[in-house]
């Protein structure tokens, strides 16, 4: 890494989790400034827009869960836990790094209708988010181990769906009660599915 | 209603769709100035800040939504047709509207980390949708149209979790597919418990 390139990865590791709390809007240059000790040429000489910052930090943020989750799951064998790690992680540790929650859910509401650039991006990684459970059920089918009735497909759908809503609901309740409601209902569901 | 409460009253429906498609940051007064084609003393002749107008805008936001949910349930009679017309108003009504999606996903993904007051009044919406739920699935344990297995409280989160994580979703595709796939995937779950 050439210092260039560490001093535009100082920024983005200091940004993201202001932009994931605060959200694009909500955060400002100054924010970024006061959070790495820089002037307002020490961001600009790295980037070109606080809009750049803001798809670097999402990147960031997402390829920072994307190995966490890989990390969480890749000592596990079967696809039952390995479901099961995955959503331990969305219990676990979403909520205890005080960084916002998902970004997912975070940058995608506010995409949405207002920045088309960052909706593509948050929809890339919620397509990746689907090929993953997906692939983890299809490799049960293969061993064998879960019932072909579950369709890997459909239940990605309900597994993301549920978890993004869960962390809107537990983020504003300020109580993970929900996240855990509807983590189990999901582990049942999958232990119905495993021979 | 006197003058001043109508003036008021206008300029939280010219602020609310603007609040719920930009968000609260992304939202400033010369954007609700544009829309009423008010001064700055006429806003705040009526209001003290951009933070009441937002927390009217949700209130009217929610409150219509109430409202438009009680007119598609209020004709039907049976546990499950009331359920069904719920589902059928959150894939055929939010989206069409063009006004910016769910405010309970909107408002509560942006004031979560940041805004207590509006977080607290985010809470109480989703406490009621919570009740609603719960309430018909009551009525339908009562009249022996659903079975007793149905848990009222726990279907109220999936189905709540559900609904807002596929707005998400289907908002950042530009696609009601997925919307559909989990509106489809309650159905059936609600006709599993139907005797």
């Amino acid at each position: 890494m050439t210092k260039a390139e560490r001093t535009r990865q100082f920024i983005i590791e200091k940004a993201a989790p202001i932009f994931n709390r605060k959200g694009i809007a909500g955060t400002s240059m100054s924010d970024i400034m006061e959070a790495t000790k820089l002037a307002k040429g020490g961001l600009y000489g790295n980037f070109e827009s606080k809009e750049e910052i803001c798809l670097e930090s999402f990147k960031y943020l997402t390829d920072s869960l994307s190995a966490e989750i890989n990390k969480s799951i890749g000592d596990k064998t079967t696809a039952k836990e390995k479901l099961f790690a995955l959503l331990d992680f969305y219990e676990n540790k979403l909520f205890k790094s005080n960084s916002g929650g998902c970004p997912i859910l975070n940058f995608g509401t506010e995409a949405d209708d207002t920045n088309p650039v960052m909706k593509q991006k948050v929809n890339e990684v919620i397509n990746r988010f689907y090929t993953r459970i997906s692939n983890i059920i299809k490799s049960g089918h293969e061993s064998g181990e879960l019932s072909e009735t579950l369709n890997g497909t459909t239940f990605a759908i309900k597994m993301f769906t549920m978890l993004e809503g869960a962390i809107l609901v537990s983020k504003v309740q300020n109580d993970t009660k929900h996240m855990h409601t509807v983590i189990e209902m999901l582990k049942d569901e999958i232990e119905q599915y495993t021979k």
